[in-house]
């Protein structure tokens, strides 16, 4: 029988964790909460490959430095982007000498890799690993869109990729936040085709993970501060609200996205949001964990939704499978 | 810590295991030992991504069947593949059902996945995970080389990407062959740029895993039947050979490589041999699993390598990094 939900008797702790943004991120609305806002697009690379490769390591350098350990002290990393065989996380991560577990997880790779490493922490195969996702806009567009130069007219579903890192580090530590527990999801596939409408088509997958959890576990919206969704921005989000109304569950209170929080929809011009591996990444990092380790938040389910696709699945005719994974944050050990 | 090689005191089994291949490598030594041998390029689709993601749904479900159970008992699947954005997997995978796990490790993928679900199920975290992982001649090459129709000359170091897929079922069921450790790799770049040498760029992330597991373990080389590797191939495995010797392992006489063993040199004019993440999982789950489950080996080292690299990352002149994962198989429980 699938499983899903697996809830740990002994949680692991977020340590701590970093964000690292550029320019435009640094200018939204939460732009004072970010570790590092880089105005240089290219963060003094020549390609902007090299660029989020070189985002991603110092996010999880700083995550590392913050957690008030070295590199030499990380048992595993989880890593992983959407660059084509995330050459994000493998150049940027080399040199580090860590055991390397790649993921592809599209947008949901910041809860899956935290889903990974924190059944590794919670089951005792390790004591610390640390998990780290990227996007970077430039990159992101000339692989799955268009040549920046090109000037493409963007339509109003369309979302912004977000050029941000966010990187965990996770240990059994008696230190909130602690990861409670985690539902792995599953693919579906509702036959959305339009690649402009991203939010539309992983926000199926998002109410899907988000009922297993409810299911297997006595947990209800209620019980949550914040249902906080990766990046399915401001079309995404109606579906998700209206997919799980639809099953008796409303979140519609407790329910924020990254992709919404990111920008200034007004000023930034994003159209339907921020998206991208680094969109609910560094919003996870720079922002919630932060305000868990305050006592702001208490109770915080983290689902970051994956689009499964390539330009090349969209162009022979495919629609776009979607996937999200969970994670349960809270800064109570025990109810 | 690096925490790189995980030893099981409760030994997950690959309860079953199949492998599906295409015609080229139907027509090779190996031939007999495949469930199926599809001479259809394109597996009856239309694309030969599609026909990527029909073999791999293929092996997935005979692998399941040959171990007795139906779809609906696997709590988790691990999968991936060479294909951008991993379309092999995700869209062959969609229609099971089952919550999964996607990975990146290039060539190492069908070890990576026996790693990580070889240690849920060693740790009770789950009861039955599946692994699989594909790669395809013709979606390969046009995404990683030239587009077919071009014909383009190959150099003597060019290895042939193996149209195959492989699937093991891993669970706690008391039946050899048994997963007794596994050790997760480093990511290794010693600089090699011949995106033709795969092999070259592979063998010293192979040779620092095995050094690694053979560090953290008090066995050696003669330990074990066979220590094969993913996909060197004839040049790699000669470098592997090489680096390991300079640090006092000879493993000469216990080697081979998937690669190297798909195809008949000769008469097949692969040149360097076999790669592609179907090599090592085809050889492994069509040729040494059942070898063992009939008793015929009994200790195995099972090392596949990946080459991090994507064509983007070699255009703007970066190195190949390369990653080795191991899997220790054997018919016996304890020594």
């Amino acid at each position: 029988m699938a499983r899903s939900t697996f809830m740990f008797s002994s949680c692991p702790s977020v340590l701590n964790c970093a964000a690292v943004v550029g320019k435009k991120e640094g200018e939204g609305p939460l732009g004072d909460c970010f570790d590092i806002v880089e105005n240089d697009t290219k963060f003094g690379q020549d390609t902007w490959e090299k660029a989020e490769s070189t985002m991603q390591l110092m996010a999880v350098k700083k995550a590392i430095e913050k957690s008030g350990i070295t590199a030499n002290d990380v048992n595993i990393i989880f890593a992983g982007d959407l660059l084509n065989q995330s050459i994000g996380s493998t150049y940027g991560l080399r040199d580090l000498g860590i055991p390397f577990v790649g993921l592809y997880g599209a947008c949901s790779t910041m809860a899956e890799s935290l889903c990974l490493c924190s059944i590794f922490v919670a089951n005792n195969v390790i004591d610390i690993g640390a998990c780290v996702t990227s996007s970077h806009f430039c990159s992101a567009e000339r692989q799955f869109r268009f040549p920046l130069e090109y000037g493409g007219q963007r339509t109003p579903t369309a979302q912004w990729t977000v050029t941000g890192s966010g990187s965990c580090v996770v240990s059994k530590c008696n230190k909130a936040p602690y990861i409670r527990g985690v539902t792995i999801g599953k693919i579906v596939d509702m036959g959305v085709t339009d690649i402009n409408n991203m939010g539309g088509a992983m926000a199926p997958a998002a109410a899907d993970t988000i009922k297993q959890f409810f299911d297997d576990t006595s947990l209800t919206p209620s019980d949550f501060d914040l249902i906080l969704t990766g990046d399915l921005g401001y079309v995404g989000r109606e579906l998700l609200l209206d997919i799980l109304k639809k099953d008796g569950i409303d979140i519609t209170t407790r329910h924020n996205d990254c992709g919404i929080m990111m920008f200034d929809r007004v000023k930034q011009d994003v159209h339907a949001g921020g998206s991208g591996c680094g969109c609910g990444a560094s919003v996870l990092c720079g922002y919630v964990i932060p305000k868990m380790i305050k006592g702001e938040l208490n109770n915080v389910l983290f689902i970051a939704t994956g689009a499964l696709m390539s330009p090349t699945s969209n162009q022979q005719g495919e629609s776009i499978p979607g996937i999200a994974h969970l994670v349960y944050l809270s800064t109570q050990k025990e109810n």
